[in-house]
């Protein structure tokens, strides 16, 4: 370790080290790296944890994180690259990958926000300089730059291969399929994103498929916007007329921040649901309960797919060379509230 | 720079330098640091970028950003401590701070995410262990342990004190004393959260001040929930009889997401709302358009309280001795919409 790197202006040098804290804290090293590395549970008095804390503090002990990652090659650090922070179903990811990653690091490993909110590909060169262990995708299709051997977990997208924890859409999809027959729907507005990614696909092949199946002349429309609640707000403003000529008695939305936009915007346009169109979405954020009226929607566990991301990821950082194990695939099903109702014509 | 800190297992050594990148792509160092700390734009041609990034990955360069930490002292990392990332208002926070610090740093710093949702404080000592240059507060009280000297900006908290960004609640607070004033109520539920907090204490302090001076005779009942919508709910709906009995006409959340549950809570209750109560809430998240009815809320600028309180962080950090400024005091304004109407002693 004589030579860090090279790049960026020389230090002023002799930083304070372990032993240093160790001596004005009167502990051995061994404590003082108890204490660092969040192993201090059950080994370390309070007592003197408070007192190794208060000689980091006074010494400016401040950059073993940085010494370790070079001794060791870790940051205890992964990233999450995801569309958009503010999409409820994002956040719930991110709050439980922030547990996740927690837990298989004892609480020193941390979680890295990155966000690709507007961009067409979100700025992964950070990630390929080299500031993380490893990589939870929430981003198909994105592999971060310049680092082919990076340990990556993809989430929610089942086209991708590799070490993945995915979401059962398909089951849900079908069991949507079926509560919409059953209430005499024939045609369906499917309203996907402007995303082409394989969890979307999936849940549209899914739910046409079991539609044809159980309803004979079944036709499903198909319609795109992006996943913005205002965007689908406005989308829906414009088309619910054109939907309801063409025969449509309900609304399959890619997400329920856009089936909640298509609420906002039949509501706006004296389109009554589920009297004159029945509305479900994906995923069953919390605000889907709230919405007026509540929403039918198919419920995927978000922050169970982040959790399970991060301590699959751990495992992979651990032992990088280990072949993908079958994907793990989280249970996802029909939640039906009062935003569905008998097709229109059936009614009249 | 001859001892990195002695922590930690020593590492393999001999890691691939800048100069052996340089040597791989024949360019100089000088050009892999342009490459590497994001400064290629307008410096490097894409092709020689790429071959550049092509040398690093075969190499294995991967350690640049901690040997910069070591060299530097800096992360370029900063962490935001939180309540609930799931929270709409917190996760556009989020958002803001994590393209102001992007900003602030030329596009190579990141945001870390330290949640604390359900806890009673957040887990801090990673930030005491030195994984980053300064902290975003949104989570008030809280402070890093073992690190006095830690650059921080609060978000949200005028009773912080030292280097801050505000958002001027009261002014929206009277905004909407008056507007329910103005409808013919008199006597307001005021339904807090259960964190001690300033930006709270402020929100109900100027709501009830401003109603007194305008309304002969005002009550403002005292209530409060968690700031949760599941909590909200179950609260309003054990709630709203006794409410209306002790002669309320309008209820006035702290957050969109406890008026949102309020919402949920009365709809479930029977109790027509704004027919027979009227509902207000702060933040003016999303969903708050979108509910049933849509909520009347004083509308907050998240997104720029975390992107002007990254931008400010990364100034504290370059240069923490400079005492704090003017507080920055962001602008509030009330949003009315379906939630609140006249007050029912007139109506009926």
């Amino acid at each position: 370790m004589r030579d860090a790197g090279g790049i960026g202006r020389p230090g002023p040098v002799r930083r304070p080290r372990a032993v240093d804290v160790a001596a004005r804290a009167g502990v051995s090293v061994a404590t003082v790296s108890f204490v660092v590395n969040g192993k201090a549970e059950g080994r370390v008095s309070p007592a003197t944890r408070l007192r190794v804390l208060d000689a980091i503090a006074a010494l400016g002990y401040v950059t073993d994180a940085s010494a370790r990652a070079l001794a060791t090659g870790r940051r205890r650090q992964v990233a999450l690259l995801a569309h958009d922070m503010t999409n409820p179903f994002t956040a719930q990811v991110a709050a439980g990958a922030a547990t996740g990653i927690a837990e298989a690091t004892d609480g020193t490993g941390h979680l890295l926000l990155l966000l690709a909110a507007g961009l067409d590909e979100p700025d992964v060169e950070p990630v390929g300089a080299a500031t993380v262990d490893g990589v939870l995708i929430n981003y198909p299709g994105t592999l971060p730059a310049g680092r082919p051997d990076l340990p990556v977990v993809h989430l929610d997208d089942p086209a991708a291969g590799g070490h993945q924890v995915s979401l059962d859409v398909a089951v849900g999809a079908r069991e949507l399929a079926r509560h919409l027959a059953d209430l005499g729907h024939r045609h369906v507005v499917h309203l996907d994103s402007n995303r082409p990614w394989s969890t979307f696909a999936e849940r549209r092949a899914a739910f046409a498929d079991e539609f044809a199946r159980l309803v004979p002349g079944a036709v499903v429309t198909d319609d795109r916007c992006d996943i913005d609640l205002a965007a689908a707000r406005d989308h829906a403003a414009q088309r619910a007329e054109g939907w309801r000529r063409s025969g449509a008695t309900a609304v399959v939305a890619a997400t329920d921040v856009q089936a909640l936009g298509v609420l906002a915007g039949l509501h706006g346009a004296g389109v009554a649901v589920p009297g004159q169109l029945s509305v479900a979405g994906f995923d069953d954020i919390p605000f889907a309960e709230v919405s007026a009226p509540p929403l039918t929607t198919v419920a995927l566990p978000a922050r169970e797919l982040g959790h399970r991301g991060a301590v699959l990821l751990a495992q992979v950082i651990e032992d990088p060379a280990a072949p993908p194990g079958e994907p793990v695939v989280l249970p996802a099903h029909l939640v039906v509230r009062g935003s569905t109702g008998p097709a229109t014509d059936l009614i009249r």
